[in-house]
């Protein structure tokens, strides 16, 4: 397959913007907040104006990228303009007298482990992963008992809108999300859905099934230690515990806030091969039995973000029988950009690049997708798997950093290539 | 129809229980936490550990029925225990240097208006409402577009067991949430999928599907002010704030906390007639379209819990040629409980009921359930629709206030009378 540089026309639209005063009315709410909630909101520059009501606190910050002091009003209302910020989904917490929680203004969003707070910034290319007057696929909670687990777990399912009429069989893409977040985040911070039922409606995407999972899958006496990073409430004790450290948004305006081109946490450059197995002996039979799918490793795919590539690659490279298209969104293998970018290509990866002939005849589509703002980890593999003939699809989202817009692009650069 | 009290067998289960010093290690984690959150937990004698990491704060409470101080710990965590609370789902929010926000160690349900913590304290019944080794049915977010709001909605909709499979139509119940909550409500704080699930299993149900809507529905131009109530964060403005008012959780070890039998909020006893429009126009239409159901009045019910009961009757009582079932889960028309026990059964309800023998002839159950300790309102209803011989159904969930165990109970008991 061809490397491709995928260039989107965004890059014009982002230029400079006027920073001349804007009043309060000229603020709108951002789509994530509660029904009726005014704050937060964003003037046209994309400065943020965040407002909560805290009247006996003695230091209120908001805690995005670098952080921002609040600064408390008569009204006993404290209150931030940011600079302004990059365009996308924002996971982001407050901090009032040491307590790191939720703004209470807006819905809630699992990441970093707990359920955050977020504020979506317009983009320029919105429409693609807006809701539009287009037939509609289904999200449907899908739950399943895993042997490997002992428990039950639960997945979420898009069906395309054709699916109850046309009685046909489809493809599958399993979809896994990264660090800290879980089942929900490819439908509500991913907007998978809207970005499949448009390309779909546009005849851009083949219809097809996305199964999104949780990657968290431990054997019963299995350590989960996925969410170690976070500040967890520690048991009564005479220590004083570790400053809670819940997970650092993007830096605002800003570049470099993600963590580079690799998947987060433990499991290794290879992910968990308790999730492999438990895929294989549960989730992907559960769906084959349940959903009308299209056999074949032709017609199954697996993408990952951050930690969730990670595991797509340590799930597919040893399966290549089992999917024909593989990619990684921020994530991948081999440890490009995290300081190890002149690896042996014969070994990375558990040597799945040592025969680019063998791998180039299995693989249809190696898709590997980074924000611009993330570092040159992900273009240096994409050109080191290049230069050792490994074809490879290469896509660059325009000032986005580790965050769901970067990602939101990669799937919408991704699906058009599946099943074709 | 003749009036059944129901009795379910859980009332001797609730007695003294030990009151002696429990460790820590005793404490179970709530099942609403986040993962790997230990707290809040519970002892077995129902009595709930909170605490939250807040080093610098100055006073920290647990915003719950009347309220607990929190106290502060060498290591800046405070801590409470509450006196036992009562089984069931309790939402719930803590004060910190006075922001009322979410406790971040739990996930968070949408309720009085924005996304609270809760804490869930098993029930003794509590197996008709837990996921167990059981064919599932599956709940599917539905978009669809209203021309009576001009706006996209989004429903949930639980389609049973065999839906796929059987390929034959079902009836359908029409459910809403309560005032302050959402079209998430019935699925998550509810389980109506794992009620409905065991139902099936146990053959005490017959298969249907359940379309949980969300209840606010306005025109262009209408006025929403559904959460006015609510402690929404003011534009800047000299003039300081009313405190915020965040939905006041029930009463630990508690009685008496629930509004009384009727629906809260605006809207009035009979609700909104831009709902039913709504629901007419376009809701129905397109359940009708995209689902198999099966038609008619007879295969039709609406149910909802408080501000959703209200709306219930609302919609019904004008329309008894399209629904055969009906019920109001601490919530239904009339008066009563709020201080007018003895209506003029004529007039009341819009004359809904001033000649019994018509309206039941049309309707083949109507369903009032409440919480025991919600008050006498709904039971003097019963009886006095009753006595003017109105045939009704009457449920009491022992002990619990106006809250989801009492509504999860309650659709326990209505699911198995309809459709037959």
């Amino acid at each position: 397959m061809k490397r491709v540089l995928v260039a989107i026309g965004v890059l014009a639209v982002f230029g400079a913007r006027p920073a001349s005063a804007q009043s309060a009315d000229d603020c709108v709410p951002s789509a994530l907040n509660i029904p009726e909630a005014k704050y937060p909101c964003l003037y046209a520059d994309h400065r943020a104006l965040f407002r909560v009501v805290a009247p006996d606190a003695q230091k209120v910050r908001l805690r995005m990228g670098p952080g921002f002091d609040m600064t408390k009003g008569p009204d006993g209302i404290w209150s931030v303009t940011t600079t302004p910020l990059v365009a996308g989904f924002h996971y982001y917490s407050l901090q009032i007298d040491g307590a790191v929680i939720a703004d209470p203004s807006t819905h809630t969003y699992f990441g970093s482990g707990w359920q955050n707070s977020a504020i979506e910034v317009p983009a320029p290319d919105a429409r693609f992963y807006e809701h539009q007057d287009v037939p509609h696929g289904r999200v449907s909670q899908q739950w399943y008992y895993s042997k490997v687990t002992a428990k039950w777990r639960r997945a979420f399912v898009y069906t395309p809108p054709d699916y109850d009429a046309a009685k046909k069989s489809y493809p599958v893409v399993y979809l896994l999300h990264g660090w800290g977040e879980d089942e929900t985040g490819w439908y509500r911070q991913g907007h998978v859905d809207d970005i499949l039922d448009n390309l779909i409606a546009a005849k851009k995407a083949t219809p097809m099934i996305v199964v999104m999972d949780n990657l968290n899958a431990v054997k019963p006496g299995e350590s989960a230690a996925l969410f170690a990073a976070r500040g967890l409430v520690p048991p009564p004790s005479d220590t004083p515990p570790a400053p809670p450290s819940r997970g650092a948004p993007p830096a605002p305006g800003g570049r470099g806030a993600g963590p580079g081109a690799a998947g987060r946490g433990p499991g290794g450059p290879l992910g968990r091969p308790t999730y492999t197995e438990m895929m294989f002996t549960d989730l992907v039979p559960m769906i084959e039995r349940t959903y009308r799918v299209r056999p074949g490793k032709d017609n199954r795919a697996m993408a990952g973000l951050s930690m969730g590539g990670a595991q797509t690659f340590a799930t597919t490279l040893v399966n290549l029988d089992k999917f024909a298209y593989i990619a990684g969104f921020s994530g991948n293998c081999g440890g490009f950009g995290r300081g190890n970018d002149a690896p042996d290509m014969k070994t990375i990866c558990g040597g799945a690049f040592a025969e680019p002939s063998t791998f180039n005849s299995k693989v249809k589509l190696l898709f590997l997708g980074i924000g611009q703002a993330e570092g040159p980890g992900t273009k240096n593999f994409s050109e080191a798997l290049q230069k050792a003939g490994v074809h490879n699809v290469y896509f660059e989202s325009p000032e986005t950093a580790h965050e769901w817009l970067t990602w939101r692009r990669a799937f919408n650069e991704f699906a058009p290539r599946l099943f074709k």
